[in-house]
Formats: structure tokens, sequence, C-alpha cells
């Protein structure tokens, strides 16, 4: 049911990164559930972390490693969370990457380690070490596209995004792939998303540039307002490309930003449309606020509102439902009779009130778009800020009911 | 599927209220849509009304009219909320309050206009006076279950609450009835619910005695988390008993609020209990936080994760979906170290980790019952708060989505 996606677009080699992929029987058998990212030595990265505050073992075994040393790889499983899980789950997230080190002949601390699936049960490290030898030795550097399959849950398409740009005069690649679908409101970082680049940057750029891009891309997205406690965002840079050093205040930060944040994005839009039984893809645009935070916070109101997610599920121009949101929205300062709405540039509210020039039938019209964009202008200010979102229909209600069935 | 709610109890007739319905085809041909309760001269009236900035305008009209002269009736339609229809809605409930008030013999300001149902669309005025007639003539003492029907929307069951006491050496009574179902939660108020006395109280003491009321019955409640626009609370109190007035610090003010309260709860637990689609009722206690403000954070964010509903729905005991939404909550401090968690009385979590006696068979327990209390003990304080829901099902989707059909 994933809204305007489509096959994986081409992900392209990243010089210095092999990704291998195995079926390790994790939760479910003949299933793509354990995915390695072996890094060249050298290798900078950066990375991101959910807020929840009951931050899943690994999450918190990969914040300590990355703090130590450069990762020489990265360690996906699904199935299982690890989240919940107290102290033996931290032992569990170890034992895997001193499982993985071993076999790559390089320390524990250089494996960062990451699970996605079901919170609370024990993580079944007996699976995942019997899966890493499939996985290493299917490590190559076209690995990608199969290690997009091999992170889904939920998802019912795998996430890919890459591009490819002259920096420095060298060709300098950015391969991103990332996984949604459920318990999806990232704070700072999402449920599992994996960039690399060849190009050399300093430690400092690339943090900046992860942070920069986290911030117009998965922060800027929400399914069901449920923040993961496992979200991650992981930046790599192998250096390989040859290009000058990019530095936070070089002359080719700008570029890199642009492309790591482009890929982000498309990544982070990709985990909407594929959102737990999304049949509408809805981008919601607040200007005119006396802030950002103004406008997100109106932006998120309307993006988690149970009764607007189902009227667009129902394609039915029910703007009722978004003026009652707007109003219950947490800012300090609303004037209703300054408010604008529009849907798909249909004009349904202007100053407060019913546009004169709406109609049920144009409204009707917009909403049966599988692409829908809600413009709401607050008329207090200049800020302006933008959320994606999906809408809530039978089948999101299914699928978590069955979840763990 | 109203859960745990059956016949609508005796509903005691209140000295000097008399109710009356009538059927005025507003939006569907027969069906109970238009209710007038008459107050007998001297009653006094307290109210308080929805705080989403996009406020009806009956709730404006009723507001103002409240401001100016105690009421000699209240007016309710159903069908349309006459909300987000700017300043022609305004007059479409003066309109009505006129009509009222002209076969009643008062001056419009007597009559509180209150609507719910569709908002954005225009009042059908003609029809709202059409039924006036019949309504008037069927005004009675014993009009209030008839009137209980009167209000319903999306409601399954209707909704009423009595109770009778002695206070000053004469029996008081206090009835009220309310409705639900869906956009639920209240800010102040709930969306109609109308409580009277016949007991002789100053305005004072029923102002601070509704207040008192709301923020332990009808504030504590959500279905979806949408505050409508129509929210409102009304507590009137005709004297007709003859007791001594009751006064703020008076010895019998104690009795009446807890006898307001405890009308209001069983109201407010009533339009849970028939949530839109609800199969289950949940009450969710936060206990041991900081401040009451940090144990109601932690609840409404459990009350409002979409995951935790669809959970209840499914009877699926994922603990890790209630311990995910308590590592959102916005509050300042927690230490998830400390956090208990228990299903009815099965212990799940216990300082922030798996409880040793938790089994999967225990928990299935649990959540197979139509009510469940989660009781979450935060390990920082002395503080406590409630919060009733519902869960999500197929058919809130399905109610919503064909709700304007």
């Amino acid at each position: 049911m994933a809204v305007g996606l489509t096959a994986l677009p081409e992900l392209h080699p990243v010089s210095g990164i092999r990704v291998g992929t195995s079926r390790a029987g994790i939760r479910k058998k003949d299933r793509r559930d354990l995915v390695v990212i072996e890094c060249a030595p050298g290798t900078q990265a950066a990375a991101v972390f959910t807020r929840n505050r009951f931050s899943a073992a690994p999450v918190q075994v990969a914040r300590e490693h990355l703090a130590a040393r450069p990762p020489r790889a990265l360690l996906i499983n699904t199935g299982f969370a690890n989240a919940g899980t107290g102290q033996p789950g931290i032992e569990s997230a170890r034992a895997c990457c001193q499982a993985l080190a071993q076999r790559l002949s390089c320390a524990p601390e250089e494996i960062m380690p990451f699970s996605t699936g079901v919170i609370g049960e024990r993580l079944p490290v007996e699976r995942v070490v019997a899966g890493l030898p499939a996985a290493v030795s299917a490590l190559s550097g076209d690995g990608w596209a199969e290690a997009a399959y091999g992170i889904m849950t939920t998802d019912t398409l795998p996430k890919g995004s890459s591009r490819r740009m002259i920096l420095g005069g060298r060709e300098i690649t950015v391969t991103g792939i990332a996984k949604g679908a459920g318990m999806i409101r990232p704070d700072m970082a999402t449920m599992l998303a994996f960039v690399a680049t060849d190009a050399d940057a300093s430690p400092a750029a690339l943090d900046r540039c992860l942070r920069s891009a986290a911030a117009v891309s998965f922060n800027r997205i929400t399914v069901d307002g449920d923040t993961s406690t496992n979200d991650a965002l992981v930046l790599l840079a192998t250096g390989r490309a040859g290009n000058p050093r990019i530095e936070v205040d070089g002359p080719d930060y700008e570029r890199l930003r642009e492309a790591v944040s482009e890929v982000c994005a498309q990544l982070a839009r990709a985990i909407v449309r594929d959102g737990e039984g999304a049949t509408k893809f809805i981008t919601i645009e607040v200007t005119e606020g006396k802030s950002k935070e103004d406008c997100l916070a109106v932006a998120y109101t309307i993006a988690h509102s149970p009764l607007v997610k189902t009227a667009f599920f129902a394609s039915d121009p029910n703007w009722g439902r978004i003026l009652a949101a707007i109003g219950r929205a947490p800012i300090a300062e609303l004037d209703v009779d300054r408010i604008s709405i529009s849907l798909n540039g249909v004009a349904v509210v202007r100053s407060g009130a019913l546009a004169s020039d709406y109609t049920e039938a144009r409204g009707a019209e917009a909403m049966a778009q599988a692409e829908i964009t809600v413009r709401v202008a607050l008329g207090m200010g200049a800020a302006t800020d933008t959320v994606w979102t999906c809408d809530l229909s039978h089948d999101y209600v299914r699928i978590n009911a069955e979840y763990r069935t």
C-alpha cells in the first residue's frame, strides 16, 4: 500500500564500504534479517540516536562504542528490538559485537550494534551469531539493495537513496538505506537509517552534516507519533574518494550537506510513504508562524490527530477536523481570524472563515489524490516549517493488532 | 460495543427542571435530535466550555448569554456543530435562541444554545425552529431519559447519572446526562454534559463545585486526544429543594461537591466506555510522580499512543509499547530504573526491568479482560493521577472514515 514508492533506485557502491546480508531465522524463517556493513580502516562515523528514555540496549552499546573508536562494522538484526531487556540485553548486544569482531579480526568496540523488532523480548544471540558467517561471506560493494531488504520489518518495500557529484575534483558518492514503518515519530533520528559516503570529511564536518540533515528529514516525519526506543541514524565517511578533506567552514561543506540532506529526506519520506497501512502521503506546510517551533507544533497536532488521519483515509474533505486540531495546538498565541487553510491548492479557509469560492466538490477532488499538501497560514509572522505524515487506515489497526502473531 | 455500559440508570426528576425532546430531522430523519431543558425562575447556572481556540458559535453565544443573565432554558441540537461557521454561525445560534425565547416568553439572552455534529457546515435554523413546538410540548420533569437519547451522535448508548441525598434536612437530587463519543479529549469540559440539582447553592459555590467536578471527571478522559470545538458542561441549581443555601465555605458544600463529582465521573467514564469503536475500558493510574502534572503527562502519553491502543484492542500484552510511551512522555525528569508497571495487578516491570515472576500467559490473561487498569509507578515522589481511555479498534477507523456519509 506504499504511496508513490516503487522499485529501489540504483544504489551506487561507496568505495570502502562492503555490505552483506543473510537469513538467520532470528524471528521468522527464510527472511533476510541480518546485515553487516563493513567500513574500511580510517572511516569516520557520526550518529544520532533516539531521545526516548528507554533507549534500547544496542543503542546504548553503539553510542558507547562510537565514543571509544571509529567503527569497522555495523551489525543490524530485525525481529527483536532488544529494548526493555535490562542488563541481560546489554550483554546480548555485547556478545553479538564480540562474535562479529572475532570474525573480522577487530576489537568488539569497533562494532556498532542495531536492533529492530518487538520490544521487551530477549534477543536470541545464538541465532545472530549463527547467521554471521553467511552475512560476512556475502560482503560486497554491491550489497546495499539486499541490505535494504534485510532491515525491513513491517515495511512493504525497501527504502534506499543514492547521489553522485564532483567535489574537489573527485567523484563522490552518498548512499543510504532506511526502514520504517511504525512507531515512527523520530526525535533526533529514525528507526534505523544508514548512510555512507566515500568523501573525505573531518569528524566535525561529518557530525554537523548529519545533525543538519536529520533536522530536515527524519525529524520532520511522523506515522503515529510514537518515538521508538531504537531510532538510529548513522553517517559513514570512508575518505576513499581522494577529495581534499571537507571541513566545517570549507568550500565543499555545503554541497556535501545538501547531498546528505537529500538522501536523508528521500529515505525519510519513503518511510512515511510506506507507513503502516498508509494509503495517502500528506505534506503539512505551516507558514506565517511567529517561530519555527509554533509552525512545528501546529503541523504535528494536525499530523497526529486520529480524526484528521481517518478523514484523509476516507478522502473526506472534513476540514473542520483540521481546524479543530489547529485550535488545540500547544502554542502561546493564535488568532483564529487570521488562519487560512488550503488542500492541494484549493482554498478552504481564508481569514478564519470558509473561503467563498470553496465547494465540497473541489474539496473532495483534492482529498481524492494519493498525495495531499495541507497548507496552513497562521498570519502571525514569517516562520515556516514542514512535516510529512500518512493517513490512519484499517490496515494500521490490523497490522498493529496482529504485530506479534 | 460499549464496555460495561448497559441500560440507563434511573434518572430522578429535579424539582424546577423540565426536559423535552423532539425529532426535528435536523440531519437525519426520525431521530431524536433536539432537546430543551427548561429551568424554573431563580435557577442558578455554572458552565465550563472548550479551550479549543476555534470554539463553536453556540459556545460563544452560550458564554455571552450566561454572563448576562441566568438561563431559563438550554437548547441542544445534534447533526451540526455550528463550528467554523463564522459570523453567519453566530447569527444562526442567536436565531434559534430567539425562536425558543418567544415560545417560552423570556428574553433571548435567557437561552443557552448547544450544538454537536459535523464541523463547518451551516446549521439549518429552519429545521431547529420547526422542531421546537414538539420539544416544548414534551417538557416534563421525567424527560431526562429521552433527552439522554436526544443528544447522542456516534454514541451507541445514552449516558445518565443521578444521586439523591439529605442536605440541610431536605432531600436533594443531582441528575445529569452527557454524550460522546469521538473528538474526546476535553479541556475544561466535555462534548455536552448537563447536570441539574434542586439544591439551593450560591453562584460561587456552584461555580467552584462544577470546576472541581470537571477536574476529576471530564478533564481526565480521552478517546482520541482531539479536543472538540463544542465541549460544554453545565450545572443548573433550581434551589427548589428548600435546603439552607450552600455557600463555598459552608458545612454542606463538600457533600454537594462530592455528589456532583460522582455524577460527572460516572458520565465521563460512560463516554469512554462508549468511545468510538471501544472494546476495552482502560484506567491509567500513574503514581509516585514528582507532581500531578508529571503523572498526567505520562498517563496521557500512554492513553494517546496508537500503538498502545491497538495492543489493547488485540488483547496483546505488548508492554514494550507502554514502556516506549513512558520513555517519550514530555516530563523533565525520568529515571527508567525506578519505573514499575502492572496490568490488572500483574507486575510486568519492576525497577525498570521485566518482573521476574512475569509470564506471557499472565500478561495475556490480564489483557484479555474488558476492563484493564494500567498502573505505572514512577518512583520519583508522592503525586498521583488517573486518566480513563479506551482502545483503538477497526471500528474507530470505520466510524470516522464514514462519519459524514
